[in-house]
């Protein structure tokens, strides 16, 4: 039996999701209350592998057990297991066709910036601070030169592990809320650091240091160097996973 | 010189506003790094004591020095020594006849409901989990019955202090954002536990234990042993207080 689950986490105090020799990642907790609520050891394959720090809402883990409870007993025993900062959502029980990462369609992160002259106590575990005045006009202007297929080489880091630089981007959404800027982006995949990486060269524009042009002559250097530095990661969140037919599931 | 400051902070690990003997309040921190950066003792006084728990993105002090610097100085240089949970936002030099508490016309609170099956981690420290369906139609319906000049004991802790249990409410909004149900509530004033009290009895209405017609028989009562529990702390925020004329302020 495929148990799939939706996970959302506040990725503050986590080492990211992937299991280190350094420990204290989500992968490790989430596995370890299944363990304990299964009594068997459990493995899981997630959707997106999130860095130390990086937020999810809509992280999507399968695993095959043979243990057989009810969808709703399981997420409220490992719930009532896990750490206050990590919580089981929602459930199915799927065919072994599905697979967390390689059925998704597509993946949408949203990078939220504060843009306060002073630091928000209140926001600073969930965005990052940028007290510069941001033109959020040039900063979705110049998003658009990301939009397609191209090799995001430029905006990929030097750990990044993926076979290929090319990936399709369907959507960049900026939008303000008050002080909040949040940009929203879908994409089939992502490269390590890209999401960080955009923003990085986003802000340069938005700030006045560089041009919308600029932006598309960095993609096309395909060179890393002439890319701005990465933002930090408190900003970044995984909001939710496309499978299409395969997993119908809600946005909340 | 009279000193008038906007504070924001996240009031999760901190025991409330004033000072006590258990230590570790906002207050302390704030008169601390104050004292520390004008190397004199500084005393202040708040427009609203918030308790355990509680955050405030607009919580007003004021206090008196004799130590001549820039605003600008004063904020930078206190917020440089403050815990990252604590920030001074604004700040004006004003006349003696400024009184953080006594000037003000008004405070308005919030209180955030987080209204989904399973508890949010990214919203946990901000909001207040409840996972029964709540009419919020029937919330503010019913919340219209405190408006204008009402005795409010109903909705007053046992340790309130206030003179008089009569308050003006001026404004109750409801308003759901997806999963989550903001109440804003503006008053002349409030008594101890009074937005959390009135919540718990809004939540009786909302989940359809309650009708609205049962909030106005609470209110009427006069007696606490009517009312519904007290809602916990991490819902409640102080977001703003009113000086009218005596201190123009931008809400964010």
């Amino acid at each position: 039996m495929r148990l799939v689950f939706g996970i959302e986490y506040d990725g503050t105090e986590w080492n990211g999701w992937q299991t280190q020799i350094c420990k204290n990642t989500v992968q490790d907790a989430i596995e370890q209350a299944l363990s304990k609520f299964a009594s068997q050891k459990i493995k899981t394959i997630c959707a997106g592998r999130t860095d130390s720090g990086v937020h999810a809402k809509g992280q999507v883990i399968h695993f095959d057990t043979k243990v057989n409870r009810q969808i709703w007993n399981w997420i409220r025993g490992t719930n009532a297991i896990l750490p206050k900062s990590i919580r089981i959502k929602w459930g199915f029980v799927k065919s072994t066709e599905f697979h967390a990462r390689f059925s998704a369609k597509s993946r949408t992160y949203s990078y939220t910036i504060c843009n306060t002259p002073i630091e928000s106590p209140l926001s600073s575990r969930s965005s990052t601070w940028i007290y510069q005045r941001l033109n959020e006009k040039k900063m979705q202007d110049a998003s658009r030169y990301l939009l397609g297929m191209h090799d995001f080489s430029s905006f990929r880091s030097s750990e990044c592990q993926a076979n290929s630089p090319i990936r399709i981007i369907n959507r960049c959404d900026l939008k303000r809320d008050g002080v909040f800027l949040k940009m929203e982006i879908e994409a089939n995949g992502f490269l390590h650091h890209m999401v960080r990486n955009i923003m990085g060269c986003l802000f340069e524009v938005g700030r006045g240091v560089e041009t919308e042009a600029w932006l598309k002559s960095v993609l096309d250097s395909r060179n890393r160097e002439n890319a701005a530095r990465t933002l930090p990661p408190q900003g970044l969140c995984l909001e939710y996973v496309d499978y299409g037919r395969d997993l119908l599931c809600e946005r909340e």
